[in-house]
């Protein structure tokens, strides 16, 4: 695999240069030719976005990438689209062959951790059969297996400084079928729910813990996911009067901020599954919980349902039921544990006030930017760049609870920002939440490769909304977004490239589209390998 | 009033004595000369409801009542049907004469505690303006009057030891009519409410106490009402995995409920408006109470808000909100003080368990009422009879949650059971909760008085649902019930009617139709009249 890489370096590096030919030099070329009124020549064929009220705002679409036309390999039949999208020369400048620092975990230390975890699970097993049977509580035994080839022990192994996981890595299709079919041997209450016990003050908790319903899996081959249930109907709003603190976690959203992060060529966002969760063969009577065994209930329609731990007895009307055993549910695929890949966690600078009336500096002061950009780490390297691609992801599911993010410590300051617990996108698809934008718009930066592919996905032939429906189809929960959540993608997506438009009109494209700090190489990829990938 | 009554009692007494002849014997006369098969007479132009699956069970609308139709005055235009409901000999049967210990409360004493209640509020308005000035807080200051005509007085002094107001009392109008628009001077919680502070433990509360919403309203004339506020659409029915003990509390249950309760004729339920109110200016801005004032928000949509005082920072979910001030609610007239009309609060005998999978005993031992009619009170007297009156209403509005009655104890063990609290009713139009019925049922004893009513009502010149839609017309909240609602009442009116038969079947009429132990005296009254009560 390295050695191919090499070999392929001259080959690549050619393609990067007419790929910045094209893409950059040449669009500024004729926009300088033709002057700054020559934005509106895409007719109504091409897009068939609602236009915004009687505004005249540019068409941005085909922004400085509406040449991208001769570049792109557009088969006379009407296949796939995100076939083609994976395909486009975009989506293959790979990263640098990466050396075992740039990579997360060794091989022989997972390997170990994995060892001593099946040991411990069967010690633990043992005692515990032998004291259930003494207390006369019936658990389901299922057999755990060693799999030095599990997918999610790959898919571990393949994160690196700049990403996730690479763009053709057949684990990750893996890891989403295993997460959606294979035994789970265990649940219980997730890390966090521990750390509330006794603890459930919810004056102390921003978070209603009445939604914390998340539940942790285990599967046969020691793969874990995060089980979040559905809470809410596809068809249904969030409430106007909700604030984003109190929304519900969507199951769905979880599942579309998978799709779409990886559409967007991020990959910052673990593997999520959708499945059909029997909630009393794989959760009641496999959890060694007690607390767990005890928030389960029959309800008055004969469903099997449960309950957050701490509002026992009188908060039923925050149940979770299947029918009668069945329920929707999102798997998020677990990261490596905190013990061999620490991540910290960091304040966005963006964060929101967690009160009714109060506001952060970011929304009263309109050069905010200014102080964060004098700041460390935003100071240096390209971390607040990642805080605006992140802005621009949680613009588009419209999720407004970032209010921190990650990174491995490994990494350094360097490091990717992981994109993790994305439950509260997708809630109003008829409203733009404008203000999740403020870290690009305020700050008038953003990466020149983001930019790019954003572009990419505002033109007809590679339409986000199209390449996501092509996406999530397929998974055993349909559909994952509804029609209007969808379209919304679209949206937004012109309201992002309007924001960058404001900013070059204002700053001139030198000062806002950035040039990567990413030293990159590429590797030309063929449709049908990418095809593994998804 | 009194010495007209003993007039025309001579010319009632025959009254009685036809519709006796009428209702009882002649009926009885005709089905044994008629034999046992003759239930299904009412062609399909009588009935309009729905046929109960391929069963052939008798249709009982006409059962003992098919003869009425001599008595009863049917105008040639479709006028108003429930203005020829209440101009019915059945609901023209008036109570004796009352003697003083037969009403509730005496004039002078009840003079006294208004103005004593004056007088305090006059002194604490004082106090509190001057401490409000000095923390700068504003409150608006409604000027309160002393009204000895004030119709809520006229109600409190009205309440009898048969019913808490008479057919004919222009005061409970004009109540409603007071509520619905009069101007509100203080806003706080309930005792109720305030009894839970800081004792908001959910695990100690059977109730959510999320959804204690309740608030005491005082209008300009010392008239107090209990708002509750909307919570939920009208084409919304209750998940069909909820307890009936976490359900919403429906203010449109509580109007509709009044209403019933006075259609059936058992004025046991006291008068309940509805209201727009303005949760700004007729909550936030005239309440004293610092607690309630800390609950209020305005939401992302910049509505005005309020959630319950024990669920402060992350219940927001709870919370409700006006539009942007506005609300829909009920407002249930208070009844007398405590301090001077003392009530006490029994358990219902066929309570429910409040757990989730316990069982009471009248659930498992179909002979539970054999017990209970050897117990005291239930072994003398009407109390049981009244509890059996009380099941049905519970049935046809389809409320699960009456675990405690009251009665004043000035009555004694002969009072009539209020019928508080009914905000739980009318949740699912699709269900008939047949266990509500369970105190008819299994023992199989019905008040003449009653039962001859809701025949009555099963007929389709009466037909309940009808005269509710009629009854819940004109108030400022339309509709109350939406139609399917209505449709049920109809529907489980027939349910309680067959549960009748079954029982006269197996015991005989005798057995199971008892003579009311009320003695009463009539007093003909006419349709125009009657307009006057509505």
């Amino acid at each position: 695999m390295m050695r191919r890489d090499r070999l392929v370096l001259a080959a690549t590096l050619t393609a990067i240069f007419t790929a910045d030919l094209y893409f950059i030099l040449l669009p500024k070329l004729r926009s300088v030719g033709q002057g700054s009124g020559h934005f509106c020549q895409c007719g109504p064929n091409n897009l068939t976005l609602p236009r915004h009220g009687g505004l005249a705002t540019p068409q941005l679409s085909n922004w400085t990438s509406g040449q991208l036309d001769g570049t792109t390999p557009e088969p006379a039949d009407g296949g796939s689209k995100l076939g083609r999208l994976f395909a486009h020369p975009l989506y293959n400048i790979q990263p640098p062959v990466l050396g075992p620092e740039e990579r997360l975990l060794q091989a022989e230390q997972l390997m170990e951790y994995y060892r001593r975890k099946v040991s411990r699970w069967e010690r633990h097993m043992k005692l515990y059969s032998e004291a259930a049977a003494m207390s006369n509580i019936s658990v389901t035994e299922h057999e755990v297996t060693f799999d030095p080839d599990a997918s999610w022990l790959k898919f571990h192994l393949g994160i690196s400084r700049f990403a996730l996981y690479s763009r053709d890595d057949p684990a990750i299709p893996q890891l989403v079928k295993d997460m959606q079919s294979m035994a789970v041997v265990s649940a219980d209450y997730t890390q966090d729910e521990k750390a509330l016990k006794g603890a459930c003050d919810c004056t102390q908790v921003v978070k209603p813990s009445g939604h914390h319903l998340k539940l942790a899996l285990k599967m046969q081959n020691f793969a874990k996911a995060m089980f979040k249930p559905m809470r809410q109907q596809r068809d249904e709003e969030t409430p106007e009067d909700f604030f984003y603190f109190v929304d519900f976690q969507r199951h769905n959203a979880e599942i579309a901020a998978f799709h779409l992060d990886r559409i967007l060529d991020f990959r910052r966002v673990p593997p999520v599954a959708g499945r059909l969760v029997n909630v009393t063969g794989e959760v009641l009577q496999v959890t060694h919980n007690e607390d767990l065994r005890a928030v389960f209930f029959t309800s008055p329609a004969n469903n099997t349902c449960f309950f957050a731990k701490c509002l026992y007895v009188c908060k039923t009307e925050y149940a979770v039921c299947g029918g009668p055993d069945l329920l929707e549910g999102s798997l998020s695929a677990y990261l490596p544990s905190l013990s061999i890949a620490p991540r910290i966690s960091i304040p966005n600078p963006w964060i929101r006030s967690y009160t009714f009336t109060g506001r952060e500096e970011w929304e009263v002061n309109p050069f905010y930017c200014d102080n964060i950009k004098q700041l460390y780490p935003y100071n240096s390297g390209n971390r607040l760049l990642n805080i605006i691609d992140m802005s621009i992801f949680d613009f588009l599911t419209s999720n407004m609870d970032r209010h921190h993010y990650e990174i491995f410590t490994k990494f350094g300051d360097e490091g990717f920002l992981l994109h993790l617990d994305n439950a509260r996108g997708f809630g109003k698809h008829s409203q733009d939440e404008m203000s999740i934008l403020a870290p690009l718009s305020q700050c008038c930066m953003i990466k020149r490769s983001t930019l790019l592919r954003l572009q990419l996905l505002a033109r007809p032939e590679f339409r986000l909304s199209d390449v996501m429906r092509e996406s999530l189809e397929g998974g055993p929960l349909q559909p994952v977004l509804s029609e209007p959540h969808l379209l919304a993608l679209d949206r937004r997506l012109q309201k992002v490239l309007r924001a960058v438009h404001r900013c070059v009109r204002r700053l001139g494209e030198d000062e806002v589209i950035t040039k990567d700090f990413v030293k990159s190489t590429a590797r030309p990829q063929t449709a049908t390998e990418m095809k593994r990938v998804r």
